[in-house]
């Protein structure tokens, strides 16, 4: 059985052209969001889609034999630094009712991860408010936190800091994870957003192994997305301050999850040989980034669980935990 | 027959959830528009909507016994001051070329005014290519302009600055008019984008008026959207200016074109007297902000035609040259 | 009998010196006023004057047949913006002084409406206290209050939000009518400060509207100066909100108070129109903005009250209403 | 004889109220300025003033023995940072039209010093215009040049950087020596005017003599204000860069001239003495800041003639120069 | 016997290297300081200095015969602007301590004067943790207070401000008096860090003059280095002030103490003669600024006790106080 | 043989005491160098150094068989965002000029690698004249590059941008290889120096892959310090553009090198395997972050030619390219 803990909502064109319209008006017609019906949402996840490269989303999954796949918002989509704010939460609230919403007419098949309204203009302890609803009142098992909700307009503060305390305690009080993941990328900065995951989660996981986090929230579980952005290979830098601390870096870096997002069979050894295979969650992003087929091997690059399959070096054991037993003990499925 | 200078235009919701991509992705994956098929496109025109009172757009026009409208983008769409520059570029020129195929698709139906790419970024020099690949290889009969390409993020310079220059030399070198017109509005301007359009018309109309634009401009054809902004009705105010310049301000405002497009027939009666039959254009913004149901009259509020109907001493001269005249001579059409 | 709610104080040159003396020291010297001699007062009221069209004060009032002015200070003159905000206490408070020294020395023609510090650098609490000051010991019947304290220099909060809380609070405790004017205009604001008593209107009668202040507040009495901006033209943008809220927008625009100080009959009939009698006050802002003689007509264009009697339609309870009753109800005369 | 280099207008309060209302409408009633009368101009050198200690400007200066008097600008009242810049120009201008009118009405008593349109928002190129005109067409002797245009809104470049060149050059070609003189002083600089006037001498001196502006200019001639700030008392600390540079600091400082418009003997001894009797100009700023009444000894405080006559150890040689030689020479009067 | 209270601590250059790799790894390798032998921190005292004019920080104290020397941190040095703050405190810290080991190792020679962690980024009340911390354990006698924690950056409260008073609070409670001292100074400010110090106290003395702290504080002991900037030599500008406020501006300034960092004869006798000679104490910065040998005399520029010596007028009691017994009284030695 | 291309200078402390120094003068004393002897500088290459592990320099190099060492400067060091800009000259020549002196010392065993003096305040052609003075007439043999001048306190353009051009070209000219490594990190961004290099080169990397640099630039030959930071662990993110390029990302990033800078096998592995041996130059930064001794292997951390060796599947050819070949050919050696 294969648990997917990284995968993103679909939904049809009505969806974004309400974004669409909620940036252009700016909150002058409400937040009402369309009206899409069951059949409609439905479909989106059964119509090919060109950027998943021709196929639907169920045929990415059900090829990639992913059993249950955990479904947060589509990340880049989020816009928490738009403003007013409001919009942030409209568009929040749509968006994890139309998570919830999946998840009951594809029964067994979806779980959801809620998003936050992640405006910069509200405090953290504001956003938790609608994690608390996601879990309490729609059974969402666990909840996304972008790092930079300015998404590059500035320099929030790192994930290390006490900013972000209101939200750790929601979620050792709601007792469920937190998959880190950033959202949008604006300039000034100078990466793309697919790019900018990769800064954030290096910047967040060094962050919060830097600071009192883990001490002060001892329950709190965090999960890096896309295999830790740099840290898992940079990690030789760290270890000397075993000299310094005289506790282990590695040890520390285990303290934290981090799910298989990445796309080369190289690197997927390298984590699961840094962090070890009780930390690594099978996550796959499917469809997304990944959704297009090697000209050289006619695979999907996103087919994850075939990198996997490949290691010859892991175990029944390792490869179950990988694929279904981490994830099941994190998020108590 | 009439010829309404203030439409806009419709597309299906492709296009939208385009718009909402680019702000997302801000570059990253390209900027190619979605393959919008002519049957799309016709049937955008063709079904009913929601915002547009549950009728469709060619309903409105139909209704209303509009025979040709000139379409330009819809405005409050426009995002002209999102960054990159680069997505300012796709979209207005994706947004120009579905107006012109509207305009092959319903022969004699529309003919199309063009948007700019005016992000603040640009120089207004870089703007006008967009406006001559649209007159010149688009047939397109004119230009809407926006005053404010910050969308309230920050001031721009006043019309009558020379920083517009550029753009009312193209104007001239190609001799279409020019519909002033504003986009968007974002925090902190206090507005919402409906009003930030008569707070630009007024400070536009003051500025054209009070600046060197017209003498260094004099073909310069300049019509000014929803009957002026706040001028026709406050033009008492600036009246005794003709005791220090000697020039009626009456007769400088009449340098000026307004459209039809206020929704009261008192305002409309105003609008005429103050500018004259000769200056005012038949424009309904069919279908739009006014397209709503009266429950008290049973009429749309956007029925402008009727109110025009209406009023009892206008002569059949004047009523000619408001629906029809003044807009084919404006326009060469 | 005629009283007009929009009159602005006259004062000697010294007054207006002292005020050049503040701006250059910036308090160095201390905020002690001129001695202005009552001779030297009553003669500002009755020297002609070049700006005033050579006529004096008390002609102006006289041959217009105004019987009882409000007077409040003259805004564009209150340099609200200016720093160290001592300054705007200083001059606001010897303004108040002159306008009350004016009540008395000119018994049953004046009474006063009050300036407040609205330096951005205090809160609007700490502007109240010279609100109460001179109600409760001046006897002023009003108060005027300026939506742009920064004089275009940054985007105020809009008349809505409740960062104005505390003004309407004392309004309401001291059972004061207000007056909405703006005052001064900095550049980066591209209008001069008479365009921008209009775009302030314009946005604060909106504001207001759309806010919940007229519900918190059930008996605050606003009156919108100029005849309430672009508002009553633009009306129809606003009328299909009755679909959405259920609630006609003609009816909240008649929950405020409109003058008269517009300077042409198309205009004066429109707004009666549009908001009705009841709703509108004298104001003639007499000697100001409009005392030039017409070379046309030969009329002071600020003839307001000619205007008015031009209207063949307006009834004696009408004309009444405007001319006095209205004003003597709002403001207990 | 004396000859009084450091002195400033007077001017009647028609003068200020003209500024009061500039500051009011920024530019929208346009430039022109009040009619002052030949006899209004004369009364306000001959009317006792409260700001002059109750006596005139003239009586002032005949008390003191003042023979010729350089007249400039009053620099705090000159708002150069002001906008817009054409504020600046229209009060410059008719700023030193009155000073020329005044040399005029009262000939042989005073001599014009120019302001020049000191704007930010100007290139000092800009500004040397007034100052060609003033003394090729109005016969000026001299100009006044304030150090920080911004009026401590914001840092200026120091007067040795190559910004100021273009006003030397001017200084240069007309051979018309300057005076060193700040004007207004607003926040967030924290000092008062007049203390600002000390704080840019002491920057200015010292930017000077460490930049190239003397060798560039070697025919610059520059009088600093108020005995050069704090540098004559803070001299010492200068004095061992001539182990580095093997040129004696005192001799640098030498380069430069200095007004006596200290208001202590102490003061004015320890002047003369660091920089000799060559290098000093008798300037009392008579009427100004020390035109009080000492109550101990009974003296005007900015009786500095007095405080000259005082020092015993001053010979007539020095004296004279003081009072009168260096003054003619460098002005060639 | 001669008491210095104006001298600065000597350093290994370890301890310089130190403070620039803080600034270069910004606090990531920690605050731990280098450790500095006793023997190397008596031999920075012991060993010749170029910047000292080659001889050794000892040399020059027992050649000008100062007794005891009271050392402070060298105050361009104290980075007080730099981020993190952290910075600021780890470095102040080890600072004060070398300070105070020097006091051990140098018995009866040296008193220490606290350096505050002067970090914008902390509030004053933070600051004085470290002050307190200095006089109850490490013995120190005084404190030094930077008026410019930005260092040129941007503008600081003036010491006048109720911004400081939890500084004043502390010393006032420690009974410790404080010297005035500016540190360093960067763009955009103008000037080198030397005269700043100037501007700065400059600025300083007004402000505590003309605001409420030694009102408010009359237990306060304030010294004001370098002779008071430009005060005692500008003072006549301020005596006019007597007619206002009744109190003499010279008792005012009597109310501070100023040391006699100097290094001219003449503003050495200005000084003593403006604010008294029990107002002024010795102090000589050396070695420092000064610590060059004049060509022209022979002498150090810093022999101010020379200076002192040859004032003929000063009779032994002054020359007593200021060499000694001002010191002892106000620091109670 | 062992070519180490990554090997930073040492240097005594009184180096690093004049920067501190020039940190607080800020340019007042000038920019002279302190005097430092051929003796001083070898011994700072063969003390033990606490920072070091407790050995020195010579004993890094010697014990890791390094045969010859390319020496660039002390990145975190460099202060390139240091005001006023000359600092940063300064600082570079001297720097440059020791490291040329170190050559020349140790004959044989370093070769020298170019800082520039990266001031934001210049323009990048700026910086290449140091660039070319080093290489001209320094014997240099390549050039390190900052991508982020501003430090952490802005964003910079990225690599790709056109800003940098004028440094490829001079780069090009010279024909020598450039060294992509970040220099110091301030607050507002969140990360340490030693992580701010590899977000750097992350998006450096990311940058020139995804501009024209590579194609305007063919014979550039870049280096990215420290295995190209998160980029080849997270290649697999990349692989899909082929699909709309139609080139290997692959084959892209082999257009660049990289250096061996990582201190752990997997990496190590990792990075050989993703861009081949004949790309990956041995650099081992030492001494430096990695000069600890891991207290589990008793290895040092940065004993990087030991996990090379531990490469079982390495062969002898890619072994000789990795620590010497490559070297060779790339900087002509």
């Amino acid at each position: 059985m294969i648990i997917d803990v990284h995968g993103h909502m679909s939904a049809p064109n009505d969806y974004y052209a309400w974004k669409a319209s909620l940036l252009s008006h700016r909150g002058a017609h409400g937040g009402k969001p369309p009206v899409i019906s069951d059949d409609a949402l439905v479909a989106s996840y059964h119509e090919p889609h060109p950027s998943f490269g021709n196929i639907s989303h169920m045929e990415h999954i059900d090829k990639a034999g992913i059993d249950l796949q955990l479904i947060s918002p589509r990340p880049f989509q989020m816009m928490h630094s738009e403003r007013p704010a409001k919009l942030v939460d409209w568009f929040t609230e749509e968006t994890n009712n139309l998570i919830h919403r999946t998840t009951e007419l594809f029964p067994g098949r979806f779980k959801g991860v809620a998003g936050m309204p992640q405006s910069p203009d509200y405090t953290p302890a504001q956003w938790t408010k609608e994690l608390r609803r996601t879990v309490t009142e729609l059974g969402f098992v666990g909840a996304m936190l972008n790092p930079d909700p300015h998404e590059g307009l500035q320099i929030p503060p790192a994930l290390g800091d006490e900013y972000w305390y209101p939200v750790y305690e929601e979620l050792c009080a709601l007792d469920v994870p937190v998959l880190i993941h950033a959202a949008g990328c604006k300039p000034p900065a100078r990466e793309p957003y697919s790019l900018h995951f990769i800064q954030e989660e290096t910047v967040g996981v060094w962050s919060l192994i830097n600071s009192n986090v883990l001490k002060d929230f001892p329950d709190l579980k965090v999960i890096v997305s896309h295999g830790g952005g740099a840290i898992p290979y940079q990690v030789g830098r760290f270890l000397p301050s075993v000299v310094r601390t005289g506790v282990s870096y590695l040890d520390k870096l285990r303290s934290l999850y981090f799910d298989s997002c990445l796309y080369t069979r190289d690197s997927l050894e390298l984590l699961m040989k840094v962090v070890g295979t009780d930390r690594v969650l099978f996550g796959s992003e499917k469809p997304g980034t990944g959704s297009q087929i090697d000209p050289e091997t006619g695979r999907w690059f996103d087919d994850i669980h075939l990198l996997i399959d490949d290691i010859d070096w892991l175990e029944a054991e390792g490869r179950e935990a990988v694929f279904e037993g981490n994830a099941r003990k994190l998020f108590r499925l």
